[in-house]
């Protein structure tokens, strides 16, 4: 029998990960003063061994040994030749993905949330904060902390809070704290709450919430943790990609499309970077990252400065952004609900290296629950943007003749999501696209701010 | 690195189920006649070519290949060293798993889903009806359903269905319909309303119902599937022990003890059969089956001749069993909560070639918890007491000084079942003992009831 994933030995896991900064530069970030944000800085929000590895510009950097002996619980990660969904797409397009849904919590999250962890501990942290929307990330930091023994605490999207009980159980039971945001903890979260008793919140509040938790705690044992967006994030994913790399190579295969779902950017990027740099090397090959009409970070709002959140605490970020008010329409089922996108991410796409698309809700569902009835696993929301451009890539293919190679990121399983399956299967749930004029409104807010100089970034 | 996990490559997956009727005898099913029923009797229910694998004695049974390809999604399945749960432990015993988490539904039931649903369709039946009570088997049939165009219908346990809306989402998601059993769509369930139209419903009435709805279709083109019990059943699960097999030789090992949680038999079947044959060949090896102290049907129930299901549309089986109309008490949170225990490992407990264990539910969930925060996977409520007796065996061992190979059955992750965490973690859940009392008043029906003769099954 013809294997059906191709198995990376444990020998040969990638001992380092890929820095894209070494390739590629970036406008620094701003502090309060509208000047460059010097590391120190970050210092109270950060340990400063994390900080170092955010402002690096090395090409490779080590992975610690107790970073991959956690990851060795489920990595080398397989890649796996989508057979059934190609013969039901009837698409000469060769279909490969990275599956990262078989990590403890079922996403790539725990890729970053160990080395974070881990970085902690050793910088003798005690105590991690985070925030969390859907419950993904704050599933697997609570699990990365409890592999080195730190307290986490999680502050969690009041509406997601509500709608996923399942998700706090998960947290705790790692031994992790899940509380609402806005909560009454935090000056942020009151005001929040101040404002109106009754905010679903959202994900920009809860990230101040967890910024001001870590950076008020005087005892100097707390650190704030943050996802995906920043440059370090970015980097532990990108064994994802290196991983990919030795697999094709295993099988003669090399990519003519790269493929992922962007949220805040680290899922595509753990898949993408690595083939940026051969790209930049000279290698014919599209990548693409791909959101949801609902939050169009990428496809179609400006290249700023703005705030990682939304009580401005965080320095200014040159990067895609609607705005650090903004929050999607809750009529958007699924993740990737994030005002901006990684730098890295944001100066790829400026630079046109990389070739953002947008799809819409009712495609990324439709095209989950063709995987779901011939790949077998449900897929998270958040891969079903993913799947919903590799449909129209494979199509593309098929109409073209050509026996493309496709490579896309599988972000996780969607076990814990499922209410979106529910209203798409009931026909309840519609199509959603941000509208001028509210991109306008959530836009605005850009107009003091300093602008991002138009780097030439090799 | 070490490498964690056994990886068995593709094309040494097993080809071939090991039946376990070619080295141990059974009493034969009783008809209503209370004589041997003929296979023939079962058409209605199952198609012939499942009830001639039923009945079979033939030693190695091929698998087909559209079923290994199916299979393939997520096999070979690996063998992990749960090398930071013995640390905590402090054990000198090596502890391997077979992990069944990773077939897209999450447990081990897709091993035999898969080829039910590819003979059904062989067959030409078109439709399959089942039972599921926390939900495992009827999400892996769904999933199997999907994979070869078949409709499937589930009669989910009332208070599942309620307390569990995931679980319906995950089968429509694959294709198949979820409905709450009782049910008014069958006299079973209609019975079982007029007598109590509050009640929680129970896998007996399910599975009544589920029968009915099959052998009532007069075209002929519905079956039933029942995901344990049935000697075909632990035949298709043999594969993890088969592949465990491979894998300990790869390293150099053989098991002192084999472990897995035992409610109607099949993943503790599916692990132990394969080296119950080198027991009765010779070897050392101490096997136990695990269950919960609330549901204790091997270690102090009768072995007698019982209904499967609580209206007695089923033949009389040989088997351990609490009586057909037993329900556990619903302070028991977790599954294995079925009355009854396949007539292979029923036997194999009466003739002492397997030794039963049972655990209590507390006991359960803090070896549960314990794993999550050291080897990482939330495990399923079921997989929770297999591991309180690999606890207790690690303990011995340490107490001994004695390096022994322990080997056990992880049946899958608790993704889908966070609600008993959630009540171990904030102290709600409490241990529970079947009282002497009611199991007297559960058994009582046997009076009347053939008794199954006392086989030297060899």
């Amino acid at each position: 029998m013809k294997a059906k994933s191709v198995i990376l030995p444990a020998d040969q896991m990638p001992r380092q990960w890929y820095n894209i900064l070494a390739d590629i530069k970036l406008n620094p970030p701003l502090g309060p003063d509208g000047k460059p944000l010097q590391p120190e800085a970050l210092a109270p929000v950060f340990p400063m061994n994390l900080i170092e590895q955010e402002v690096s510009s090395q090409r490779w950097i080590d992975i610690p040994e107790p970073v991959l002996d956690v990851l060795s619980i489920w990595r080398p990660g397989v890649l796996t030749r989508a057979d059934r969904f190609e013969k039901a797409l009837g698409t000469p397009a060769r279909i490969y993905f990275k599956y990262e849904g078989a990590s403890p919590p079922g996403s790539h999250k725990p890729n970053t949330a160990i080395p974070q962890a881990y970085y902690n501990k050793v910088f003798g942290i005690e105590n991690i904060t985070t925030e969390t929307g859907a419950g993904q990330w704050g599933s697997a930091l609570a699990f990365a902390c409890s592999q080195f023994g730190l307290n986490c605490k999680v502050f969690m999207v009041r509406i997601s809070f509500d709608q996923k009980p399942y998700r706090k159980a998960m947290m705790e039971a790692w031994g992790g704290q899940c509380i609402a945001s806005p909560s009454t903890e935090t000056r942020a979260g009151q005001a929040a709450l101040d404002k109106d008793p009754d905010t679903p919140g959202s994900l920009g509040i809860a990230i101040s919430e967890a910024v001001e938790a870590a950076v008020g705690d005087t005892s100097g044992k707390t650190r704030y943790s943050l996802g995906s967006v920043l440059n370090h994030v970015m980097l532990h994913q990108t064994i994802i990609g290196l991983e990919a790399q030795k697999q094709l190579a295993m099988i003669n295969e090399y990519p003519d499309i790269i493929i992922g779902c962007a949220g805040g950017g680290s899922n595509f990027a753990g898949l993408a970077f690595p083939f940026i740099q051969d790209k930049i090397n000279g290698k014919a090959i599209e990548i693409y990252p791909v959101e949801p009409k609902a939050c169009p970070t990428l496809t179609r709002s400006p290249f700023v400065y703005d705030h990682g959140d939304t009580a401005r605490y965080t320095p200014l970020l040159p990067m895609h952004s609607l705005g650090h008010a903004f929050v999607p329409a809750p009529i958007h089922a699924g993740g990737l609900r994030y005002h901006g996108m990684a730098p890295t991410v944001s100066q790829l796409a400026h630079e046109g290296i990389i070739t953002p698309q947008s799809v819409s809700q009712v495609d990324a569902y439709k095209a989950g629950v063709l995987w779901a009835r011939t790949e077998g696993v449900i897929p998270a929301p958040e891969t079903n943007n993913a799947l919903a451009q590799v449909v129209i890539e494979a199509q593309k293919a098929k109409e073209e003749g050509k026996e493309k190679v496709i490579v896309f990121s599988f972000s996780g399983h969607g076990l814990l999501d499922l209410t979106g399956y529910e209203k798409f299967l009931s026909g309840k749930l519609s199509d959603y696209e941000l509208s001028d004029d509210d991109m306008a409104k959530s836009t605005a807010v850009f107009a003091d701010f300093p602008k991002p100089q138009d780097l030439n970034s090799r």
